[in-house]
């Protein structure tokens, strides 16, 4: 399959929408009066710890997954993760009935390991270092020529992701603003095309871990930088942001709030209390950063992305004790 | 006021959703095939853990505190509760702008008194005792002239507690079986009056941990039975089902189920991490009476009704140790 080149355009979006939606939940919107109370503002909360696999990273995996050619397909799909990511491609990949070689870091937690052994996928352990991540992910694809889905840095990826911020706005078309968090930046980089097209009137704002900000840096730069060692409780937004991500971004997204690990654990606190939805800690950023930016939200009509809700349940009391 | 000395007919059930309905969230139904999988039925779970206050409790307080005469609010309403009733009460008593006194014992948890104290109502402390409770209750009433409103035993608490179960049969008029929780047997006794008006082809059937069994014990000596000392990690249950309570169960529900506290977690974990809910211990059993009992459920419609997920944070992860 020829690599998407072009920034997704308006087509490229509602394709991926209609893909995306044959095999993806619609996911709910909720709202909770104590919280809007709470911030000064109205809040939308699009619940993507809902999806299948329990998290928006599914969205991605099947845009891309169901783009393969019938002659792509035999060889399968092959990617490095130690998340959601990993299961996304899993699952996507067992929908389309063709093989999935999932590498995945030797201190990955049993919860996900079993959670992609149950899509079907092939299991390759490695050390845990990005690189030798990436070095065993090239092994295997040289061995068995299965095409590499990219967590983020894609365009049919990005265009996946903006699936979410689309379902958001057809529901809510008078959002002023939506915020997400951002790791890599598939999710924030689909959500501004998703506003740039179909509700150009709503800012899109970003949100990051203190520890893993690359985008407020490379922002503030004004060029494409990474940071060596992403360090947050935030385990879904340990990444550098990607290159086209961050070329979409810098057109597109206005502001760029870093929250500490504190405010993020205090703000899923918050959620887990107030709407009784299980969320990961990543999927607290933009709330956090609402809580922490009163002002720039107050009285405005707020769609937040959930990211998701895969979480560690026999050791998540450690983290509100730390509040 | 006049108590209720009849058992609420069908007209004091619909006219008990309209008084409900106005103050209350109408909760949203979900299902999850995964579980549905696991246990080989299709279930319907009645979210009430999104309610008001976090449970169900609320209908029963709306639909009594609001049959209060303009006389009798003048001076208010009294309860007893460590949990969610006194939450309830609180709240609803808040909405009719009247006074409320609840009567918690000092080892509530710090979170729970905090919701009461929230809703504006007058906390008393007393000794953790049931005689306690009684003892100081029944001071306040007779300092204040309070309306007792108790937590089970009373047809206009059962007819609030019926509005669940109201709602999930008109959005799911083929339910085989509806399944609840007993405690001191409000809900069970409300939706069983539900399910004979309304869909008088639906089971109704209970559950109730081992240690806290007084509506299967009741149930087997076909007369009413309370126990000394409930004991269960299902702090919702901890009650003995209540006079009136039992003479509608006796009648209308055709199966009470026993499961362990150790059945219940594990329950409760799957919905967690399966639904990304938040329900407290209570809540699951149910569902683990469901997986207990495959073949009592097999192929059929089920009805769960999820009264709560008012749970400590803080401890939680140590429940989920144990399984």
């Amino acid at each position: 399959m020829p690599e998407a080149v072009n920034v997704p355009n308006k087509e490229d979006l509602l394709t991926a929408l209609k893909r995306v939606q044959e095999y993806a939940h619609k996911t709910p919107v909720l709202s909770c009066s104590g919280i809007n109370k709470i911030v000064g503002a109205e809040l939308f909360f699009k619940c993507e710890n809902f999806q299948k696999i329990g998290a928006f990273k599914f969205r991605g995996g099947i845009n891309t997954i169901f783009q393969l050619s019938e002659d792509e397909m035999q060889k399968g799909v092959a990617t490095h993760s130690s998340g959601n990511h990993g299961q996304a491609v899993a699952l996507a990949a067992k929908m389309r009935n063709i093989p999935a070689y999932i590498v995945m870091p030797q201190n990955s937690t049993k919860v996900k390991i079993e959670a992609v052994r149950s899509y079907g996928a092939e299991l390759i352990f490695c050390d845990n270092s990005l690189q030798a991540r990436e070095d065993k992910l090239n092994e295997i694809i040289s061995e068995t020529g299965a095409h590499f889905v990219h967590p983020y840095d894609d365009y049919r990826v990005i265009a996946g992701q903006s699936t979410s911020a689309q379902e958001l706005i057809q529901d809510y078309p008078k959002l002023d603003i939506i915020i997400t968090p951002i790791g890599g930046g598939g999710l924030i980089s689909g959500t501004a095309l998703a506003a740039k097209y179909f509700s150009p009137r709503t800012e899109v704002i970003g949100s990051e871990p203190e520890g893993a900000d690359s985008a407020a840096i490379s922002l503030q730069k004004h060029r494409w930088t990474t940071i060596a060692d992403p360090n947050t409780i935030c385990d879904g937004l340990r990444a550098s942001i990607g290159e086209k991500n961050f070329d979409i971004i810098s057109k597109n997204v206005s502001t760029v709030f870093r929250v500490s690990d504190r405010e993020a654990i205090s703000a899923m606190k918050l959620i887990w209390e107030r709407m009784k939805i299980v969320i990961e800690p990543s999927c607290a950023v933009p709330l956090a950063a609402i809580i922490k930016n009163k002002d720039r939200f107050k009285n405005k009509r707020v769609g937040l992305i959930l990211t998701g809700g895969n979480v560690d349940l026999n050791s998540i009391s450690e983290l509100f004790k730390e509040i």
